[in-house]
């Protein structure tokens, strides 16, 4: 055990920008630690994988109405507390940039530049009707089977 | 440890379908793979195992007014996200049943033939005014005494 | 492995009554069965540690917008589900009494007797304003790594 690397797996679920943030500030201080980490993105959490503009996909009406209604990507995530129709996100980015805080993008990029594995849930991406083109290059796919698999050997295993 | 099972324990805290959903796919996936796997639920999870009807039961006047609110059984529960008064759970059942993916009462049953154990906490039943009549058959009751004694040699702990 | 205590970490993300209740409820459980137990407090969940009243603290415009629209202290929080506008937590904690459940304010204050660690998430006081004179006394201060190197050595690690 003690040659071996610790590991943290994150499921994120939520597509919450404080949540996520929470999620990543958790996952880039354990790869800084040397842990093998993970985040599975399932669910809504998958926005935080979308990318902002991306090449126009072949979707049915379902699909087309989630990918409207679903924020585009880590920056257009709202709050899971005082959202208040937009304002508690400004504020709270006003904030962190004041305290120069990373933003929810940046932390996201630091996680992929650290080797955190970013996954995205094949099976609710089918659900919600996203596709490999509307998200982030260099992420993995995978199913539950998966997830199990690395957090079986979790020292640090966290729903979000 | 090499002959023991593996364990998987799941809060489920949560009353939303989306959620309960999420926590019995890992659940059932966990089964699968072989780990021995307990979902307990307390607070508003307690309403994934609330049968659709059963037989009356006597309450007083805040139990019944709980009783009303409270979803009755997984089938009735609303999205965490996206639920526009009802409007995102049938399209999320509609995208289900189109990828041909369990509805969370499948999902129940599943982790039923699986042997999952379906705890429900007593300490909540208490508070929300639950009783066993109106909760599924063949399930568990316990306090927060047990949830640690399992959680404690757990691989995977996980708060949904 | 035998002689060591183990361990239960608990990260309170959460601003809400039930699953700040929750947190509690499962941390003073672990402290009882001798486990070496920490909540981190991020976020919304630093509002647990708030005082009701406190000596007055020099803030910039958006920290008083914060401190003014957040809540102060453990009894003032709201639901996660079936707010109504205030209604719901006042039923809550009427049938409270009724079965004598522990409110909030004593699960906290109980966890302190038991020397359950309560850590304030110094980066998150910072975002929002908070300051140790305005949170209870006898807390710990700490950031990200303090919390992984707890983490890391837990039996049961929550996210709540």
């Amino acid at each position: 055990m003690t040659e071996q690397k610790k590991r943290t797996t994150i499921v994120l679920f939520s597509g919450d920008y404080d949540k996520a943030m929470a999620a990543y500030i958790i996952a880039n201080g354990a790869a800084a630690y040397n842990h093998k980490v993970t985040i599975f993105h399932t669910f809504w959490g998958l926005n935080a994988l979308r990318q902002e503009t991306s090449a126009p996909v072949n979707k049915g009406l379902l699909e087309k109405m989630f990918a409207k209604m679903m924020p585009r990507g880590a920056d257009k995530m709202g709050l899971s507390k005082m959202h208040f129709g937009g304002i508690g996100p400004k504020m709270i980015k006003h904030v962190m940039k004041k305290h120069n805080a990373l933003t929810l993008p940046q932390l996201v990029e630091m996680a992929q530049e650290q080797d955190v594995n970013l996954v995205a849930c094949t099976m609710t991406m089918d659900l919600l009707g996203l596709q490999k083109e509307e998200l982030l290059n260099d992420i993995e796919y995978a199913g539950v089977a998966a997830y199990l698999a690395d957090a079986e050997e979790g020292n640090v295993n966290l729903f979000i």
